[in-house]
């Protein structure tokens, strides 16, 4: 049983299979000057987990939808994850010279293109939502909520480097906040692109929603954790990176006892989230508890 | 008669009037840190003509539908004008300290906030377009018109700071696309969205489309022939600035003659292009004969 909890599940496995070649291949779907597609392309093919739009694409099945029907959207919430990379990376934010063992694009390409690519795949996103595989009215509720999500990222960005947190939150309530902006809006916002595509239930839009925006709080702090504990080479950049640069954790914040405690209850209410799904949610909790264990 | 020409038409104005407290206004209503909410405002109340949100609105009014229709795209477009000269200023890319008299954004409130910043103004363009003003099968139009030619503008950026343009083209026609893409696309766009606020016609929505892209061309060379000619104070920032940087601008290309010849023909071809729409275009043919003539 130990090892499912720490292999990826098979679900998981065939969204990545599915997604990996579609994301160069809608990016070589737009007229683009040659430098800035190799520049684009460089930034979205990173060897990354693909975690969100794997979650589209599982969150679309869950209620009733085809796999396919979701990849467009699953693709625009991977052009803003790898947008929000590419910019956290430039050396007036996060200066950062490596991701996933690569140079980082404004190493790679410079800074000026790192930033003109980041810029580039937002309207792509966009673009890609409105390209008429969804009816409009799908679509007016898809770019509502990865625009909103979008949005809170950046936020949450702002608190995490620049502060303006408001001054009344506690330290853990203020990292919460961090973490809630930061990184899971936009998973939480993955999980209700793929319920829109699936044309979910009012009630199982919300529990999907529910469902994204407590494994998406989880997803973070199992990340500062492996940052402080996990091993350099699985994490393709020097690891205790985040402490050493002053950024809050929640082991630098509350512990690291405390905070596997809180991905065990977070991990518990995500999959309580569910409950409306019935059975129908298992890849889904299978997903979260794999999130839950992940030491990469 | 010559007056008529050099002054901003009533119509502009009156937009303008309508338009400007309504960009911090919209601003306020999303939920953003104090700190980039600042930043972002100052990036937004910058002083500017407002051309493009101005023709979003007359354009909605000369198709026949009501101005206060085209309010929120009319935003939207500015915002995507003001996140390209946020981004264009930086370090980076332009390297330039001072708009409109005023010091850049980086300038007052740090590089990264000026990133960030940049980065929100995308998003809230995007939202702005599916806040439910609009019925599902305009939003649809709207997101894919502002989403493509958000899309070309960053090209055309890239195409004049970065190269990357095909071989094969001529020096003039390589100056185009960087003018078409980089300029023309985004006041082309912020017509159309106004048509499709109006639910114009196709055959209007036609003629609106291309005196956008035959006027936003136009627009760049004036710039250009401003740039060159134009006095500091008028500009508000130093001139002759584009060709010392080494930019490529039209008097620099084929000359002060002939791009003061191109202007004349373009601004003919535009009022040709609004032939569909009769009399009811008035307000665009005065802003056109305006834009063609405009010394700042």
């Amino acid at each position: 049983m130990k090892q499912s909890i720490k292999t990826p599940p098979t679900a998981l496995l065939e969204a990545v299979e599915l997604i990996e070649p579609l994301l160069q291949k809608r990016l070589e779907s737009f007229d683009l000057p040659a430098n800035l597609y190799d520049a684009a392309s460089y930034a979205v093919v990173n060897g990354g987990k693909r975690v969100r739009p794997a979650l589209t694409l599982m969150c679309c099945e869950v209620v009733g939808g085809s796999r396919d029907l979701a990849i467009d959207a699953a693709i625009a919430v991977e052009f803003i994850h790898c947008f929000s990379l590419v910019h956290d990376d430039l050396p007036s934010i996060d200066n950062d010279e490596l991701r996933r063992g690569k140079p980082t694009l404004h190493i790679h390409a410079g800074e000026a293109m790192a930033v003109l690519a980041g810029d580039l795949l937002l309207p792509l996103a966009f673009e890609l939502l409105s390209n008429g595989q969804y009816t409009a009215t799908q679509q007016s509720k898809l770019v509502r909520t990865l625009a909103s999500a979008t949005r809170k990222m950046v936020a949450g960005q702002v608190y995490d480097t620049l502060g303006g947190l408001p001054e009344h939150l506690s330290a853990e309530d203020g990292l919460k906040e961090i973490h809630k902006n930061k990184t899971g809006a936009l998973i939480s916002c993955a999980c209700t692109l793929g319920g829109i595509c699936g044309k979910a239930s009012d009630a199982h839009l919300k529990a999907i929603q529910e469902f994204g925006e407590t494994t998406g709080l989880m997803f973070q702090i199992v990340d500062d954790l492996i940052d402080l504990q996990g091993e350099s080479e699985h994490v393709g950049k020097a690891t205790g990176k985040d402490a050493d640069a002053g950024k809050k954790t929640y082991p630098g914040t509350i512990g690291v006892e405390e905070s596997l405690c809180a991905v065990q209850s977070l991990q518990k209410r995500a999959e309580e989230a569910l409950s409306p799904l019935g059975n129908d949610a298992e890849t889904l909790r299978l997903f979260n508890l794999w999130m839950a264990h992940r030491t990469r």
